[in-house]
């Protein structure tokens, strides 16, 4: 039996920082959980200039090989972010035989499936409960606790930036006043492009989706549409139908194939993720055993993750110590994914159209000869003269749509398609 | 390395067939995550002539001693529930060195402890997810995911039963034909009294609190008050003052002590435990690293508890086949509970009084001679010609409060004090 645990922490940012504090203030705590003493041994930083809490300093290093091949260590803790050099140094770590906790969901979500293959072979575990929906579990749930359950959807709210900029404009604010507040608030980065245009999400769902099915989806697989194009109208019109607007991440596991998509999505007001305001991430999982289940809580944010990844370093502490193998997840390629042409939903369209007799009749037309049924609509004059129609359509293919779309802007009395957003009830 | 594992099921009733059923439907599955074949061995059950599958059949035994002192198995299932004899077989298969698990909340709940203890000192896991909130997962997230996170309150409903007749009621029918209907639906057992008075959620309150807290609270020690003097009125004035009724079973660790208690609870209509209604279960947990998180879905049900079951029978085969041990969990009895007497929280007071001038003064008097402040009043006439008075208070310890009730009843112009429920924001 191994007398001590070393961790090697790579990145010391936000969360790699609230990590170390955590692992010195707790180490008493932490060590009595894993059964002997535990210690960090070494971090990687880019700057050995900036100022840093005196417990660290004599700790520092430059040298990535200094962690990834340095014998004394047990676990690498990788905390960098981004897909360069963090794939590498993961890749490198598991190489060397050393157990892996990482927050990455861009190196999982695109290399996960090959690093988990590595950590399997070496007889090591890569631990990555914190790459999604910080503190909150659901790796070890999809992974372990529904591990027989044949889950049928995954249905989440998993980016707090995009959520908090949707809960402001759902109260009347525009799309670029809420996201001004959330940069100012912190919520939002200075380049929010990563998040505004869904990529986090698309990550975040491809790791979740991937082992929920047990089948490989690739992050560049999911469709991902932003929420740039959202405009205060559109939630007026939700609001008026019974709905709000959210950014979900949706994947489903139906009739041989597999379907990931991230999207604005309206939603009925009185569905739980519906309740899911600001900052805070939601994933509903639906399995045949196991039923709808719900996980909420800070998706985001230093200590929330901090407690995920230190959970994950206590589990990787007690296979060191123990001398156990860590967890195999056994992923496989099988079901396709579905394109997203043949996705069927309910859609909203919202366009502006000659006010005049006949229009709706045609815009219908196109709809039914297209086999998609109108739900309900809703006509309003505009201060310009022209009418703005809103219409929700039953369950569509998603293909017939685009080409009914196609049609709709080629009547001559419609002026513009504004709006065009998927619904799911 | 062994090259099989040998399973014991005890008690086949709802959840002990719904298991059996999955562990053959889904043996392949179940064995490939164990590694190596996995199989029912022993069935034990109280009547040999009920008419059961065949593939069950030739398992069958009416003797405990084959399951639990049988050298050939290496789990033990307990899924008979109730007390006696479920300790004592539990008690015997670990003194064997078996693994067991169990979704028995009263003998988790009162024997817990000592049996982790047991199981600690032979070297083998006691496993019982499924003994609170059915599929949601629990037990594993607050011993491990949140094992570094210092839990500040555990907040849940956890008992589907009492959740869906309050929901009838908040929709306006009244408790007896609420419980008549959640019978006929199969919600409610034939005597509900274990559900309807509270007890069943002191011992999944007892369960998480224990190892939330890490802390150990005796079910007998959670303060615990039923929900059959609930009626329709307090549900409408709830309602009119922004509130709806919940059975909460809540726990806190705050200024040395923690606290333990189970009773109706107006809750503001905006929280997310207000949305759960019907048969869902929600238990939400406040840690200092994690923040909030919630975790919703069937509380109870043959197929979600199974999920669990099973999941915990994988765990344990996993480390039957490498020979490792079970996990310890560290419980200790530090912190007392603090007196129900001391616990602060606001309160809601539905009284008849006399319809005459000067009876509100005369009841604001008596609780500000009790240093408890008025929030709300709703003051209406009644058809009999008194008055029906509704206060709500702002934060008040639950003595005082006590006290200033004794003393409201004892005033000539307070004809009957109807409502006495605690709120919670």
């Amino acid at each position: 039996m191994k007398e001590s645990v070393s961790i090697g922490l790579m990145g010391l940012g936000v969360v790699g920082s609230r990590v170390a504090q955590v692992l010195m203030e707790r180490r008493d705590m932490i060590s009595s959980r894993v059964g002997v003493p535990i210690a960090l041994a070494k971090v990687l930083v880019r700057d050995p200039h900036k100022k840093r809490s005196v417990h660290i300093v004599p700790l520092i290093t430059l040298e990535s090989k200094e962690i990834t091949q340095n014998p004394v260590i047990d676990i690498v803790v990788e905390l960098m972010g981004g897909e360069d050099p963090a794939t590498s140094y993961i890749r490198e770590a598991l190489s060397c035989g050393k157990h892996v906790v990482t927050a990455n969901k861009e190196v999982i979500a695109k290399y996960g499936p090959e690093l988990l293959a590595l950590a399997a072979k070496k007889g090591v575990g890569l631990l990555f409960e914190s790459s999604v929906g910080g503190g909150i579990p659901l790796v070890y749930p999809l992974t372990r606790e529904f591990c027989l359950d044949r889950i049928e959807s995954i249905i989440a709210i998993i980016n707090g930036t995009t959520n908090f900029i949707l809960t402001q404009m759902a109260k009347g604010a525009d799309f670029i006043s809420a996201l001004k507040n959330a940069q100012e608030l912190g919520y939002a980065e200075p380049d929010p492009q990563n998040d505004i245009q869904g990529l986090d999400c698309a990550y975040k769902l491809s790791i979740l989706a991937t082992l929920g099915f047990r089948n490989i989806i690739h992050p560049h697989e999911v469709y991902t549409e932003g929420i740039s194009k959202l405009r205060p109208r559109d939630f007026e019109y939700a609001q008026e139908l019974g709905y709000t607007i959210k950014l979900l991440s949706i994947a489903k596991d139906e009739g041989g194939y597999v379907e990931a998509r991230v999207h604005p999505t309206l939603i009925p007001q009185s569905s739980s993720l519906a309740e899911v305001d600001g900052v805070y991430n939601a994933v509903q999982v639906q399995g045949d055993l196991v039923g709808k289940v719900m996980f909420y809580g800070e998706g985001a944010g230093a200590s929330p993750t901090s407690s995920a990844v230190i959970s994950d370093i206590i589990d990787a502490a007690q296979k060191v110590v123990r001398e156990v193998k860590g967890q195999t997840i056994d992923l496989r390629q099988e079901k396709p994914l579905r394109p997203m042409g043949e996705v069927r939903t309910r859609y909203y369209l919202r366009m502006r159209a000659e006010d005049k007799p006949g229009v709706l009749a045609q815009i219908a037309q196109v709809l039914g000869d297209n086999e998609i049924s109108i739900s309900s609509v809703i006509q309003k004059e505009t201060s310009s003269g022209s009418a703005e129609l809103v219409i929700m359509t039953h369950i569509a293919s998603e293909g017939k749509m685009r080409r009914a779309i196609q049609e709709i802007e080629l009547l001559p009395s419609v002026l513009q398609i504004e709006s065009f957003i998927r619904v799911e009830d």
